[in-house]
């Protein structure tokens, strides 16, 4: 078996051979297929797609390049989340506390991702002396004795995953759907769970602004995990603005933490009740939407929920009061506040403008190297199809460099777009996806 | 300026602009530019072309990588050749003797190309002595005084083309029209002739076996080289079976001398003829294909042709008494005649499997660092349309190696396609192509 003849059938629009797809994964994650040859595979499969047995072949193979975690000594149907990502996503932090306090394990593995705010792992961390460093044991032990742990990722999940992303990423060829869809998958598979729940958002500030891409991406998946074996749904959820009002670290986790009590914003706690639903009647806890809700709403109602948030917290070195005093998080230096011009109604928010704007003030990370400061951030004052009188505040700039901060706020004054019409606004719930 | 944001602009399909090419094929040929994204660039390119004007960009940027030779110190209008190459082109051999003959200069350079026979330059090393390692300065000397030289390739010429060719070689990137047009005319500009005569094959023996594809690729390279101010014309010719009745290395020698004597088959005669008329047109020595038909067969008649090509091997040290009695040419060992199993017409001969029948015998190159056998070979003896009795001979092979002979011939019986019916054969000059 040659690459070359893998390239040229590829090419040509013909479908791989399952076989072809693991030559072709094994040697590429072994060195013995160079960069060079599987990036033109690569660009080929943008024009050509691959159709969804190869994407399951794909996703199989990534998978099967690295270790496979087994979390079949912790009881119970574990249940992974995943989101495509966006602008002011906190869903995990309300979300994993919320399913664990009603008996769904979760053995949550994280990455810090690059972006315009640290990640779960991140925001974590703004509890002084929170440690993801945790060894397989305590790991284990944790999850098995309250219910939950989140540990930065030590395993060596999908490497073949992880070398064709880093090739994609610098050759124009990360926005094809099988390969976004077979990515994303194999590392949820690869991590050990028995079923697994996607968050697809879609909008402006999603990977997926059109929504047709965002549910053909949702299906992909979907089809992907239940080829493999594991019980899969998706929601797809709009980002066509931020999510909640807090965009950054602290701030972000002070809002989850306001939902977790239920008093947070409308649409986080739509999306993290959609979510929670798909993800407590996977686990086998509720048999329907509404059992679950009702379920969900009942943790918040009596405080176990937060009270969860404080047993991960502490059982991962973290100092608790923070999650029952939240004004103890430090605050930042500059405060700037962003006003309307004109009146009108918010038309749009440019999520991707106000992230790069989070990104600006050092909220997120540039290169793998690169610390966040935790204390910025942007609150919004205004959403989608809310009436704006001039000179209103729209957003609070929270920055610890006066420059930044007056930079931050005329770029989150653009992201706004104000029109004389009242917006009618699509529900934050757009769909769910289950086959 | 970024090679990922023009990976991204190609693959979107856009021009790029000249500024963007020059980046490309600079940063590529100095090292800077990757291979793998050069590779999702070529790619990108097979699925999206490149127009006339990105063409020529690419053509100028790959030419100026390089050494661009100066020609100017010889008196007159030199006039380079070009085949895209095809199974028992001797073209170069009877054709450069007959235009310098006829006052036209001939400073060639060339490769030794992998194949199923040598190139110009193994052929001519048929003649015992023959060396094509000249000086600069006994080149130069060659062409002013017998007006003829043919050398080694030891210039730098275009060495980004010899990069990217490398390159597309294992990517299956090959056979995209505008990469095709490029990689040819960036060595014929680099080369310092004044005008350009290619001569396009087309058929199953070709490297454009469609005639469309033929005409298009001829029409490309007949406008890149007149934009990049170099006179040139094209010629498509077929090759839809070998070219003459030799193939191999001193077996074709001795056919383009029998064709220079005027003894030459049909086929090969015709095609010297139409490139020879375009040669001598544009080096001004003739006012149309009439005259220069006239004068190319005066120069066969009075044997001037012919005693040219003696004056080329002696110059470069070669025994002139082979080219007077070649019957001196060494033959192999081994004789083997291939028999027509049925009667009929010739309905095809599969030019590609004659060639490789040859390079079994050892006659052609498998990789950079073989050595050929001059004295193997296949001689057809029947050709397309001929009429065939059962048990007529349609080739004789030549070998130097038993096993491998029985081999061949049967590979070259497997090449001839027998039918009832007569066959109506295209003529062999099919076009000129000059704008």
């Amino acid at each position: 078996m040659r690459m070359y003849d893998c390239i040229e059938k590829k090419k040509q629009g013909k479908a791989l051979t399952t076989e072809e797809i693991r030559f072709m994964v094994k040697g590429f994650t072994d060195g013995v297929i160079p960069d060079y040859q599987m990036s033109a595979m690569l660009m080929a499969i943008c024009f050509r797609g691959m159709d969804r047995r190869e994407t399951v072949d794909l996703t199989l193979a990534m998978r099967d390049s690295g270790s496979v975690l087994d979390l079949s000594s912790i009881p119970g149907i574990k249940v992974d989340k995943h989101s495509t990502g966006g602008v002011g996503d906190k869903t995990s932090l309300v979300l994993t506390p919320i399913v664990a306090a009603l008996g769904v394990p979760v053995a949550k593995m994280s990455g810090r991702g690059l972006g315009h705010t640290g990640g779960t792992i991140d925001k974590l961390e703004c509890f002084p002396g929170f440690t993801t460093e945790l060894s397989r044991e305590k790991f284990m032990q944790n999850v098995t004795e309250i219910g939950v742990a989140i540990a930065g990722q030590t395993a060596n999940l999908a490497p073949a995953d992880k070398k064709l992303y880093a090739l994609r990423d610098v050759t124009a060829t990360v926005d094809e759907m099988s390969l976004i869809a077979s990515s994303i998958m194999s590392k949820k598979l690869a991590s050990g769970s028995d079923a697994i729940v996607l968050d697809v958002k879609t909008g402006n500030g999603a990977f997926m602004k059109k929504y047709e891409d965002s549910v053909a991406l949702a299906k992909a998946m979907v089809s992907i995990g239940n080829l493999a074996g594991k019980r899969t749904a998706a929601v797809i959820t709009d980002m066509d603005q931020p999510l909640g009002f807090a965009v950054g670290n602290s701030i972000e986790v002070i809002e989850a933490i306001d939902t977790l009590k239920g008093k947070g914003p409308k649409d986080l706690t739509e999306v993290v009740f959609a979510l929670g639903a798909q993800m407590l009647q996977l686990a086998g806890k509720a048999d329907g939407r509404e059992e679950a809700e009702a379920l969900m709403q009942s943790v918040i109602d009596d405080g176990s929920a937060l009270e969860k948030l404080a047993q991960l917290v502490q059982a991962q070195g973290g100092d608790t009061s923070y999650v029952y005093d939240t004004s103890l998080f430090p605050g930042a230096a500059f405060t700037k506040e962003v006003r309307a011009e004109t009146a009108g109604y918010v038309h749009r928010i440019l999520a991707r403008e106000v992230g790069s704007a989070c990104m600006l003030l050092g909220g997120g990370r540039e290169t793998k190297e690169s610390s966040i400061d935790t204390s910025v951030g942007i609150l919004l004052k205004k959403k989608n199809g809310d009436e704006v009188r001039q000179s209103d505040t729209l957003a609070v700039i929270y920055g610890n460099d006066a420059d930044k901060t007056e930079q931050a706020a005329r770029q989150v004054a653009r992201a706004y777009e104000i029109s004389a019409e009242k917006k009618e606004c699509p529900p934050v719930v757009r769909a769910y996806i289950s086959e």
